[in-house]
């Protein structure tokens, strides 16, 4: 869209520091940035003759952050459940991926994997898988913001018989993705125990040559630590620190299994985390200490990990889950209030990934990711507080418009981009593949 | 609906045990009854010029069953949130109760819960609150199945000043709903520590007159468990079996602060429980052991809780948390698995009720409470295992179809009893009084 439009009707929650919601409020958009946030009548007064697009009875907020999944393991939802990790993973995952996953395959999971994260409300996810440049393409083409890693790990991947390979797939993204409106391009090693140091390393120096985000996993399991600890005699954010790997480009998923050092460790280098709880919890691997992450000030987004973990890709639902989590498990009903959820799901993410400059608030030159809630449901009656809402009632099937970089990707629920028919079809003959290949 | 329906098209989960997913199934409905289950071609055959009811791309499975809320609590949702539970309790939610719930006021809060319930596929609570009488109008005139109890404390509620006042209206509601097709009439002891040993007794003796449910919040905090251990010597458990308040009619509510010999009293007993997830999560009481309730063989459902400590009626996204926080706590993935999650929402539910004999399976001769949830979505795609789908992926906005007792009360999403707009107008017109009460 190159011309202007004006959100207005809603409430108006910018989550710009300080800033409280404002009950009559307006956002305008020009182009791919927000040109005026504020109280209706006057931003209708300074573009009176924009486009208007309806959000009455909505929560209008800055999109939603996934700050870590696998886009196209939308197609494993839900092919093997309920079964320990390793079997889970090398039994199941893995094989499926390898029979699986090549360029048309990857494109499929991940236009459903678009459509999903877009009807959520979801404008934003650091992918990390393979066949990156075709994920890009199509992210790109149905209008999902995306920070894209080609995964590497010491074994064959789908789209790489080697490291060697996949750190030449990287590059070849960074190269072409250097200033992309939607995509930015940057490294995935899978994680300290599946990656030598020595391409650890080279990971590093690529995302330090072309300043791009790195992606890893880091303490998911209880396996790790130990089998960290054992093998190189520190804990895996130790070993990562020693190496080189943190800095402010790293994005380190889950860090559940984490001492009280690791979280300085992680604070001092300024790594962002990912938190995944529902992943987490799902393959039984424990719970992060987010509320410790917070305290110490570190940047921390939420992400979904993939479906086949999750198996959504509805962020809020993460949020909402960490939200009675902590509460519960602290026995603090005032730990994670509804408005630090928000944050997470928002400028959060926005920051863990490094974009906060760019998105994850409603404010005057920033892209226009932008979300509609709608209010006027049972769930959402009555309504005191709209943190409160989001936190603890909202529904990702209350997205009513979604916004990426200024484009309508999701009007009145229905997608612009997508046609769910058509994937759902799609996917319906490749049925039986994937059963096979999950089932090995 | 005094005709024949034949519910087709989707796949039929009866929740019967032993039985499979039939993925072309069909159900038939006659009166409030369903007279066959079954392959779709037999079914239509058999009912060759019943009406019929789409449920093309739909799971078809028995309504979910709310083993614990308190419906009219959803005016007071997000009134008071992020609050320790006394603070939150005593200068909200009671003052407010006090000053709010007159018949009237809770017509309207019940009226907001049953839309709430029924777009969520719930068909059917137990209900403990005040006014009684006027909660058993509106449930029976939406279309709504409950289990109903006055409640009963040592203090002056919003419908009783005196515990005499609040047995009299139970014995009252136990005369006027002896045989109704909707609703049965229990009664609600508050707590152990809110209701005194005499009146405890009573109350037992009530039910037992009547053979009817006896509601009891049990264990629910740590605070609880203490005081009673302080004052009474013994466990929460302890004490109410001792005091002879413990029988299969009992639905003990919460039960998160038990020992193993308090399971096995209520195994003993043959409680039933109703387990709150996402309400003990929220006001940090802790987690309920379910998967040693389950291991003992103890009837147990799942329940909401009211709306101003959860904050919705969607009681899948209970039986979700719960599916994923026993793992995750365990660190076993095969905790909880899909199918029992499935079992929770329906027949579980039943049975910690003592309704198992007349809903929470499909199965011909029991009452007709059904859901169709949509597949056709993109959380729903791909399909491999319905009961994963339930446990892990499905949302209350997936709700197509509901029938309570052959009725169709909500048809392609849409309410057939009950006006949201209508409703959310009534509740637009007190939300001041709501918030002056509130916030006393």
């Amino acid at each position: 869209m190159s011309g202007r439009l004006v959100i207005e009707g809603g409430i108006v929650a910018t989550m710009e520091q300080g800033d409280h919601p404002l009950p009559h409020g307006a956002v305008a958009v020009e182009g791919d940035r927000i040109v005026a946030v504020g109280e209706r009548e006057g931003v209708l007064a300074a573009y009176p003759e924009a486009e208007r697009l309806d959000a009455t009875s909505c929560l209008v907020l800055p999109g939603f952050v996934n700050a870590h999944t696998h886009l196209a393991m939308t197609l494993l939802r839900g092919a093997a459940d309920d079964l320990p990790l390793r079997d889970w993973l090398e039994h199941h995952i893995w094989p499926a991926e390898r029979a699986l996953m090549d360029p048309a395959t990857v494109a499929l999971g991940t236009r459903l994997a678009a459509a999903e994260s877009l009807l959520a409300g979801v404008t934003c996810v650091f992918d990390m898988y393979f066949h990156t440049e075709t994920v890009a393409e199509v992210v790109a083409q149905v209008g999902l913001r995306a920070v894209i890693g080609e995964g590497l790990i010491d074994y064959p991947t789908p789209s790489a018989p080697t490291p060697a390979d996949a750190l030449a797939a990287q590059r070849r993204l960074l190269e072409r993705y250097r200033d992309h409106p939607l995509v930015t391009a940057g490294v995935a090693p899978h994680a300290p125990y599946s990656v030598s140091a020595a391409y650890l390393v080279k990971e590093a120096e690529l995302a330090e040559e072309f300043d791009a985000p790195l992606a890893i996993h880091v303490a998911e399991t209880r396996w790790e630590a130990e089998t960290i600890r054992k093998e190189k005699g520190a804990s895996p954010v130790r070993y990562l620190a020693d190496l080189g790997i943190l800095s402010e480009r790293t994005v380190a998923a889950h860090c559940v299994h984490v001492s009280e050092e690791d979280l300085d460790l992680l604070a001092e280098f300024g790594v962002g985390v990912a938190a995944n709880p529902v992943s987490n919890l799902k393959l039984g691997s424990g719970v992060a200490p987010l509320p410790q992450m917070l305290a110490r000030g570190l940047r921390v987004g939420l992400g979904t990990d993939g479906a086949a973990s999750n198996n959504t890709l509805d962020l809020l639902r993460d949020a909402q889950l960490a939200a009675l989590l902590y509460k519960g498990l602290t026995g603090d009903p005032t730990c994670l209030p509804a408005r630090t959820v928000a944050e997470l799901l928002t400028i959060g993410g926005a920051r863990a990934l490094g974009l906060d400059a760019r998105i994850g608030t409603l404010a005057v030159g920033k892209l226009a990711d932008i979300v509609c809630l709608r209010l006027d449901t049972p769930h959402g009656t009555p309504l005191f507080d709209p943190f409160a809402h989001l936190a603890y009632a909202a529904r990702a099937a209350d997205v009513r418009h979604v916004l990426v970089g200024g484009r309508l990707v999701v009007r009145n629920g229905a997608l612009a981009t997508l046609d769910v028919d058509g994937i759902r079809a799609e996917v319906a003959g490749c049925l039986e593949r994937i059963r096979q290949a999950a089932s090995a």
